[in-house]
């Protein structure tokens, strides 16, 4: 199977993104939106399929790209029509909440392998899509139940020609190192801007560049990340409940007048941050 | 006075960057490091003062740029000689922690304006400084003491000479705003940043810029961003137990799978972010 013919269900942020990317790629993509509006303009390099049926059979490789709560009812359509041997993934921010359920689904019908582009902006919708936005980003799969080292090669090859660096992380992993490293920075921002908009309101009125960017994902759809959040409640309360003891050692060590504590803690952040940069 | 021999204790990040920008806009320089290095060389168009008495009698306006702990036994030094008439400022991101001691100091000297310019980086001394750095920044100048408009305005003029819009704030309003836009996310970010490097350091390999943009200031000095936290300790306490409050609450709502609380968190911050952007 040539796997040339790329099938996009939802045209936000990451479908959009994916189908021009795919289009630059050389492949014939076909969407699918039930929206109308800006959708064909940008996306003017690809095909409207009239439903996921149609879609599932003209596709080789299917990408998912709805809100989570949508994930499972799309997939229950595609698997109808869906080609046997093509490959369908997903793109949400979650993968744990819907994997066995999707796995079942596809089972015995294609491929099912989950993607997660490590890329976005806090900016959602097709007026957000970009054909570079994976550019330079790592896109993770979780290859748990696949042994085809074809069919991951496959998929690992799409994120390639996108500008993604691939890398393999099991979905367990995958949910558990993305509530430390996204999901708890999300909410915090949100915490930190619902703060300073609460108890110092004035002061939004002379920010610098730092709280700026300390705050820009709070910017992002509260719609999508309050499923993304409480699909991955679990594994972001395991962080919170740490953070929480982080909180309370530094306001001890603060009360404490200990500048040496807070010296070594805010020395420790410098050079994990430093290393992370270099 | 013309005010037109400027005089600035320190050259690191801001006190390197006034020397710049003072000297673009057409002041006779003179700065006081103790340090070599690199100072003559970014600094050419600067005249280096032999010592603090040198400087002081030589400037008609005055920034004292260096660490907090150094400010005191700077202005002790600087106020034997510092002619009739002149203004000297600091550049401090806290305020309330030596200004009664500076006010001292100058009373019946000259004038003591603290300044703070909202401008900055993770990066800091001499090699960081830039003639554009408070370019559309806003600057901070407390007039508590001062009831001279033509004084407030000469400092005023030259933060607007360096490209920033200053902006009057009283010293405990400054302190207790700085709090919570500033130091509050400083330690935040140090936090993430040490959590995630504790508990997650296998999710650095892939994280995206949302990550890099909520970490990016825990990479600013250690020594220095010490030094300020514990001089607005009791500001900054008193948001770190109202975020521990927020925290506390968000967890509430996770552990009940609260959609509607949660949404409604996000969709505050989001509103807020937005209204900032603008």
């Amino acid at each position: 199977m040539g796997y040339l013919n790329l099938g996009v269900v939802g045209t936000g942020l990451i479908g959009g993104s994916i189908a021009l990317a795919g289009s630059r790629a050389g492949y014939r993509v076909t969407f699918y939106e039930p929206a109308s509006g800006l959708v064909e303009t940008v996306l003017s390099g690809a095909v409207r399929a009239t439903d996921l049926d149609d879609l599932a059979s003209s596709s080789d490789l299917i990408f998912i790209a709805t809100p989570v709560s949508s994930i499972a009812a799309v997939a229950d359509r595609l698997a109808r029509c869906v080609k046997a041997g093509a490959i369908v993934s997903d793109v949400a921010s979650v993968k744990g909440a819907f994997f066995n359920r999707l796995s079942e689904i596809f089972n015995g019908r294609c491929f099912y392998l989950p993607s997660h582009p490590m890329a976005g902006s806090e900016k959602s919708g097709l007026e957000a899509a970009r054909v570079n936005l994976f550019e330079n980003a790592i896109t993770i799969i979780s290859p748990d139940l696949c042994q085809d080292k074809a069919v991951l090669e496959r998929l690992a090859q799409f994120w390639r020609q996108t500008g993604s660096v691939p890398l393999f992380v099991d979905v367990a992993t995958h949910d558990r190192l993305v509530a430390a490293v996204s999901h708890l920075p999300h909410l915090l921002a949100a915490m930190l801007m619902n703060h300073v908009a609460t108890f110092a309101s004035e002061g939004l009125d002379f920010v610098g560049n730092g709280f700026r960017d300390s705050t820009r994902i709070a910017a992002g759809s509260s719609e999508l990340w309050t499923e993304i959040l409480l699909a991955n409640r679990t594994d972001l309360l395991t962080n919170l409940y740490r953070f929480q003891d982080t909180l309370n050692e530094t306001i001890r060590a603060l009360e404490a007048n200990d500048v040496k504590s807070l010296q070594a803690f805010l020395d420790a952040a410098k050079r994990s941050r430093d290393r992370l940069a270099g």
